[in-house]
């Protein structure tokens, strides 16, 4: 098959792989109908990840079901699918818990960027829809496998409750659906951090009540003005950089939760002030497959479309310009059709 | 009067000092029948903190008003009151959230070792009881100025509930305290963490089904066992060290939160295994006031009896030999008399 893949910082390609194939009864290859780029992707691509030449790179799709392995139940091969970026058997302690992102039988897409991907753990970790899906939900199918469910977990680990005030720093495609998630969980001011114009109206799309376009500092200092001096009553950080966490200590109120969901980077969690402020933090990696059930039926209901994400869709054999939009900033985020 | 001060690292007297007045109308005078040691107290006796030279210290405290200012409407010269170490108006938003640790009109007690004490917010901040208590209730309401309420909030901020397991790391004053709140908060098995036979046999008095002598890594693979292999459903981390926080995320389960309470000396939170692990951190300081009615009822009626964690008890003029033993770790806690 075709699959992006990545050899060195800024060096993607999209080029003949071998076919993913199953290996364990509980496996199923799923056949690509989208795919996207993550900001996750951006860190390799950067070079502030390690790389492993030639790999495939892609953890976010939607598909159908091409095969299973002779322990697959739940599915079968025609199956439309919303595949989690981390695959979990869904019975483990962890998993009953509601972390199956730290399942016993964890596992990742690998070739989401791809025409296949092998699921591990099929049973648990997929979910289905009743037929083909129509062509204009795809999208918003899509950002369940990760971005729409990671700024939900930023949401619900941030403590956004009825009423309130939940801040946004990062306006990332993870910050626009923790806009998204905050509004839809009930937040009555949904203050996203952005300075820039196009990530701007898509967050008031997601119900954001207010736009900070300051940054530190200053950043600081208006949601100070915003919340009578209290601070936030919930933070959801979608960056994963030292400065926004830093900021995202500064603007939570007393008492209050950071929720984090951005992969940390370089990272030194201010201790003292958590301590004195009593800010505590929670979160990490989504547990995509426990909100996936809920999510879908906002999707197909129309209650959320985060779709809207998506400002740029190219040919999956055009991934390398891909990422060369989300790196410069150009697009918010790339769906890839094979 | 006379009070405790320190003047440079293990250089503690008990001297006389000029007497504490009526400096806000909000204050009120307390005559301290009882004061005691803190942990805390350690670390500026052990030079980790600064010091300023001659200054009173002590901030744990019961005794009677005094004397009271013009704008003090609950207290009147006569009442027994328990006086929070962190004093607080109770009315202000941080209060009314539950965090009066972080009052907009902050204060802290500063001679609860000496002879009188001055209390300022003292309408927000005094909890009185109904008459003189008997002599034997006095160290457990003691424990009700900082160590009780600071070993619940570790259990409330690691979110013990009904069933399930936690581990308290520490076994000082407030780690004990800590076991005491787990058990009270339902938790059906308290694992404490401890090497020193007095204070696990204080331990299992106040409810720990299990005890564990390791530390570090032998201490985690301990939990470990006891726990299947899945960790502990709530960590209280009731020491402060680089050493106990690592024990603490490491112990664990994955969606799980540490509370800490310890004044933390050089942590270095694992950011990366708090993002992969999904555990959370909450905590702080103790916002002693918000817990102040119920666990005064709880001591009046013999629920609880925390004032066993007093195993030495001095004329205040001997705090300097208080502070030995405790340092020494002779003495678990030390209470003082005038």
């Amino acid at each position: 098959m075709r699959a992006t893949t990545i050899h060195a910082p800024g060096d993607i390609r999209f080029e003949e792989v071998p076919d993913p194939v199953i290996e364990e009864p509980t496996d199923a290859i799923v056949k690509v109908v989208a795919g996207c780029i993550c900001g996750s992707d951006l860190w390799p691509y950067r070079g502030a990840n390690d790389i492993d030449a030639g790999s495939t790179i892609g953890h976010e799709c939607v598909g159908v079901v091409e095969e299973v392995g002779s322990a697959v139940k739940d599915f079968a091969p025609g199956d439309f699918v919303i595949v989690p970026f981390c695959h979990c058997d869904n019975t483990c302690a962890h998993c009953a818990a509601g972390v199956q992102s730290v399942c016993d039988n964890l596992g990742f897409t690998a070739s989401g960027q791809g025409e296949y991907s092998r699921v591990t753990q099929a049973d648990g970790s997929l979910v289905k829809t009743d037929g083909m899906p129509d062509d204009s939900l795809i999208p918003s199918l899509l950002t369940l496998s990760d971005v729409m469910a990671t700024g939900w977990h930023a949401a619900v680990a941030a403590g956004v409750k009825q009423g309130g005030t939940a801040v946004v720093i990062g306006d990332g495609a993870v910050g626009l659906c923790g806009v998204l998630a905050a509004a839809q969980l009930g937040a009555e001011r949904v203050i996203a951090m952005s300075r820039h114009e196009p990530r701007q109206e898509i967050a008031r799309a997601f119900g954001a009540t207010d736009i900070v376009a300051e940054r530190g500092k200053e950043g600081g200092e208006r949601i100070a003005e915003l919340t009578k001096g209290i601070g936030a009553d919930a933070v959801l950080e979608c960056v994963g950089t030292d400065e926004s966490m830093k900021t995202a200590f500064a603007i939570a109120r007393p008492g209050s939760t950071v929720g984090f969901v951005g992969v940390p980077h370089g990272v030194e969690l201010p201790v003292r002030r958590m301590f004195q402020k009593n800010v505590g933090l929670a979160g990490g990696m989504a547990p995509v497959r426990r909100y996936l059930p809920d999510l879908l039926d906002r999707v197909l209901s129309g209650a959320i479309d985060p779709g809207k994400v998506f400002d740029l869709t190219l040919p999956m054999s055009e991934s390398p310009e891909g990422y060369r939009a989300m790196d410069e900033r150009r697009a918010i985020k790339v769906l890839l059709q094979p």
